[in-house]
């Protein structure tokens, strides 16, 4: 699929452009590396941001959920922070490609230098499809990209978690998508960083089987209780999405 | 309905006996006082004890769930506590009157004197079906036997997790049904007593619908991985029970 921009963007070997279906996005992935998943889709329709809320996405990889998130009118201004290079090069020409320059910015770092990055009540929400598996579960490969966008050999959940906190206005909300087989374990480093989880969602690929992501939304300073919502499910029958998930996607 | 059993039993003024469509087995209750939910049926159906297991049900009300655990064969015996006479008194008539003497314990009394009744592992398993609601969450009356059942006001969640934790052997296993609001602290707590959440399912009242209803299995000692299940949906329509539901009740 070819993006609706005229803006001209050079892409580099291997990478391609997707229409993301939305405003005329496009989003520029190199397909042997690593291309976003619904887990990116699905938490940009789970977030509750305002449109005049100021929103980072730690780990925002090729720059997937801004861009959403900018299209849905969740949020005034982004910010993306990207430890690979290459991701952050995509992100950026993707950012360019949509003519969001002024809406979105694109940060190569490190997480863990937020302290230095910025200031300590800096953004209504944060965002976050973090790396999933532990470093040391079935980890075959070395640090190649989609190494290090799933397994937490850059940064760990307790660090997303703390430096997301640190960055959070008292009552700013924290948004992430992540496995249910870890979810005791994000609740608990929540609560470890004074992030109350309010509201959450599980994602199941059928009405009978298991569900395969969590997404939470945690208040700085909030008081316990949670709400579950009612279960998103995936495919109504084999290939066929359902009705929910078509309207996410947009199409 | 009558019970099918031939034992003779009183019957106190308010009383009736239910059937529990199961080894014809019924059981003694108040409907003016408590009567069972569908809470316990469903955590009777989630425990997962063999059948040469030694079990205790703290606040075992009018006895529902070893009676249950005992017709599906999980368990050889049972030990239910229940803090409140009245209800202690109608679970030992109904264990009488289904002939489980020899299967089937009830104890009156506190389970924060868990420490003089019970020895440290005298446990394979821990069920509780607690109060859902923190003691000062809209209580209108004093200390009812509804009131007792449902409100924290005899006992608190951590008195039931820590007690139950106190009595369970190493390895041993707790199930416990709660209200999904309360699914976080009730990780939390479980985990401040060394049990760690391994397996969860979410009851859902229609597909489309928040749930209303969470059954965790936690592992004394256990690493921390969590199994979420497959969604347990009650209904498919208004008032037809879908067949996972029906399996669960025996109707």
């Amino acid at each position: 699929m070819k993006s609706q921009s005229s803006t001209t963007i050079e892409l580099k070997a291997g990478e391609r452009i997707d229409d993301l279906q939305r405003n005329g996005y496009g989003i520029i992935q190199n397909p042997e590396k690593f291309c976003f998943g619904m887990d990116a889709v699905l938490l940009s329709g789970f977030c509750r941001i305002g449109p005049e809320e100021q929103v980072l996405d730690i780990g925002t990889g090729t720059g997937i959920i801004p861009i959403l998130l900018q299209a849905k009118g969740k949020g005034e201004h982004f910010t993306g922070i990207e430890i690979q290079e290459e991701s952050a090069d995509m992100a950026r020409r993707s950012v360019a490609m949509n003519g969001l320059a002024d809406r979105i910015e694109i940060i190569c770092d490190d997480i863990n230098h937020a302290k230095e990055l910025f200031s300590q009540d800096s953004f209504h929400a944060v965002v976050s499809n973090p790396p999933y598996m532990i470093a040391s579960h079935g980890l075959k490969c070395e640090k190649t990209p989609m190494t290090i966008a799933r397994h937490e050999v850059m940064c760990t959940l307790d660090d997303v978690i703390r430096e997301g906190s640190r960055v959070l206005k008292d009552k700013g909300r924290f948004f992430m998508v992540h496995r249910p087989f870890r979810m005791v374990e994000v609740f608990e480093t929540f609560r470890k960083y004074h992030l109350e989880p309010k509201r959450m969602q599980l994602v199941y690929p059928y009405v009978d089987k298991e569900p395969n992501m969590v997404m939470i939304e945690a208040l700085k300073g909030g008081r316990s209780r949670l709400s579950v919502e009612k279960p998103l499910i995936v495919y109504q029958s084999k290939g066929k999405y359902t009705q929910e998930i078509t309207d996410l996607y947009g199409y």
